[in-house]
């Protein structure tokens, strides 16, 4: 099935607020093997909403709008489609219930908005309070979405999908293989040629991402024969992960800081931090993850030297003979903050993210890390570039694929 | 001027990458005056790129086409745009020339694609092996990006921008006034009814936008007399600022942490944290900000309870009768890093994010946290709902409010 998405806002069109929900839309729907023909983003403009759906009423077998449906003046969207297709607005009783409900007496009237809709929509979550309906119209479903993302997102996996599964006769979708290898540190165009070396099957699409200091490799396959499809696509799969190995740090949906937890719960180890230009984040990226408790113990963000002297144990007069940027200074977080916490693997960083701070000596980008665990103390040195967000993006991301490769080291050798 | 802009690229129309750059381009569009009638994103296509490009030259003075100029295989742009404007693919031998000084002899025949543009196209950046150029077609100026944020926004900000306003005669925007206020935990549905009753003038667009835990409230006004429309703007920001104070936390590109930054600054104040259930977000918040070395210290991130105990000396005897997540733990925590770091001003937080971890007496949610400063300590208990990041994401935002509201309080005494 075609699909078009629609996303509706002046928020949208100023560039003040980042289209997410067309994105997600997307993946969701390529996910259940259908064909995004085109995403369009437009401001909260009764003309140009009418004049998009009609065009895409013509051009696909189902859209998805989002946006311009809540209560405050600037919603336009259900106004424009009545018009637009001809559908009077009409009053839901149930969803001025709904909301008096909700709210009781507060402010209700301000709200009566929300409960007219263009003619023959259907409420997609008749149960809460929640934007949100479905219109067939010409035989094309058109589903209008919050611009909310949590809320787009629930309505998207909880009705959306469901009921395109359910209608598969009618919109059936090809079967679609999907599979994203994630690569730290090496480059695009090193991976396009020794993906052209490896002679993939023709039928799969190879597609090469930059995503922050990441690159992102997919393969991907739709076609009719289920088995087929799968057997293809398992093949060329089981040759990319034989040729690039561990230079793949993770599939899909797995992070750097998912997979570092995979491996120090499949290990056993625990791991404790020692932070100063990335004032946490690796920090903060280790414990998005649910369960990292059971491997993370904690760490020090040792910004100013003082907490490095008096948090971490550290030496006035190593600080003052080596600086706080330096591999001695490395190594002593490192270690102390092994002997503080008691974690089996530690890892330590301290450099100059900038924009102020650097020398002739020590520029800019100047980043020191410590990692010690087991097998002794492993010090590292780096000279990045960037700004500031960047440098310390590229210092965490470093510092967790450090971890990873150790992780993958210790698991060889036990 | 209006603008259409189209993002290129099946990573995008897979949903697999979030399109950032149109993004990017509709924000500096529409600072400099711009409209934008309409964002498209659609996938690496010649047919459709062709077609859309086609249908945009009708409808607009400027275009914007990103993505599908690299060298791998999978970027076609140039060649859909040869075929669909009638401008035959021509080497550009100085680009050719650039690459090989950049690459030496290193794989050099995999970027000869890369020399290869549509008829008439101008390098926007000559002196480096960077994509991108610009055609004038039908008086249309087209330019093309590369779809890599970090050079898309690069010569946006060096070359589209500066072209568009040397162009300014044939061009023209319109004066452009935009001011976005941002506020945490306080609803669109009450901002919106506030700003109903102060009936600002009615040329000046409002709009309502929940990000995260955020509202964002836009104001803006466009208009061909410069000074009555600044005049007007200014008015209308005045009623707004003046209504709804201490309520607003930031103006256009501030965020909590960076005027927690400003009012630390200002007051001459240092901070340090303790985290628990944040795991280090709140710190690597703070140290996004350049110069935040002057009044961050660091922080601890205690995530197990030997760290409690071991780095912030927290007796294991009230950790064991009250609990990690108890007001007291949270007393404890504030009380010994303002103790080991000597910092102004402390604040700890500890708390359940879940999935796991909560049970009947403390569900998946409660979060206590401490605030140490000059006037003594203060405790506070919440009972956040959402998944694991969104638990952490709003106890982070309320820690950085708690912060910035009690420096106001200070200021407001001192």
């Amino acid at each position: 099935m075609r699909a078009e998405i629609i996303a509706i806002g002046d928020e949208l069109t100023s560039g003040r607020i980042l289209n997410t929900t067309s994105n997600y839309a997307a993946h969701c729907l390529f996910q259940a093997g259908h064909e995004i023909h085109a995403m369009h983003t437009i401001g909260d403009t009764p003309e140009l909403i009418a004049e998009l759906l009609i065009q895409a009423l013509k051009r696909v077998d189902v859209i998805l709008v989002t946006g311009g449906l809540g209560a405050t003046d600037d919603d336009l969207t259900n106004e424009a489609v009545s018009r637009a297709l001809a559908r009077p607005a009409t009053l839901y009783p149930e969803i001025l219930t709904r909301i008096q409900e909700k709210l009781g007496s507060r402010g209700c009237v301000s709200l009566d908005k929300l409960a007219w809709l263009p003619q023959g929509a259907e409420l997609l979550n008749p149960d809460t309070p929640m934007a949100g309906h479905l219109l067939i119209h010409d035989q094309v479903p058109i589903f209008f979405l919050p611009g909310v993302p949590s809320q787009m997102h629930y309505l998207m996996d909880k009705r959306v999908l469901p009921w395109l599964a359910a209608h598969e006769a009618t919109y059936p979708g090809l079967n679609s293989c999907q599979r994203l290898y994630k690569f730290f540190a090496t480059s695009e165009m090193t991976i396009n040629r020794e993906i052209q070396e490896l002679k993939l099957a023709p039928e799969i699409d190879v597609g090469y991402y930059p995503v922050g200091h990441d690159v992102h490799l997919s393969l991907t396959l739709r076609g009719h024969d289920q088995d087929l499809t799968l057997q293809l696509f398992n093949r060329a799969c089981s040759q990319v992960e034989h040729h690039f190995g561990q230079a793949i740090y993770g599939r899909d949906l797995e992070t750097l800081e998912s997979v570092v937890g995979d491996l120090l719960t499949r290990q056993g180890l625990t791991l404790a931090l020692a932070e100063s230009c990335t004032g946490g984040l690796i920090s903060s990226r280790i414990t998005t993850v649910a369960g990292s408790s059971t491997y993370f113990l904690g760490g020090v963000t040792s910004y100013a030297d003082s907490m490095k002297e008096n948090c971490l144990g550290i030496e006035k007069e190593l600080l003052s003979r080596h600086g706080a940027v330096s591999p001695e200074t490395a190594a002593a977080m490192a270690m102390n903050i092994q002997r503080i916490s008691g974690a089996d693997l530690t890892l330590s960083v301290t450099g100059i993210a900038g924009p102020g701070g650097g020398t002739l000596e020590k520029p800019v980008g100047t980043v020191h890390m410590g990692l010690m665990g087991p097998t002794g103390l492993n010090l590292h040195q780096f000279d990045f570039s960037g700004d500031r967000m960047e440098i310390q993006a590229i210092t965490a991301q470093t510092g967790l694929d450090l971890l990873r490769r150790h992780l993958l080291e210790l698991k060889t050798v036990s």
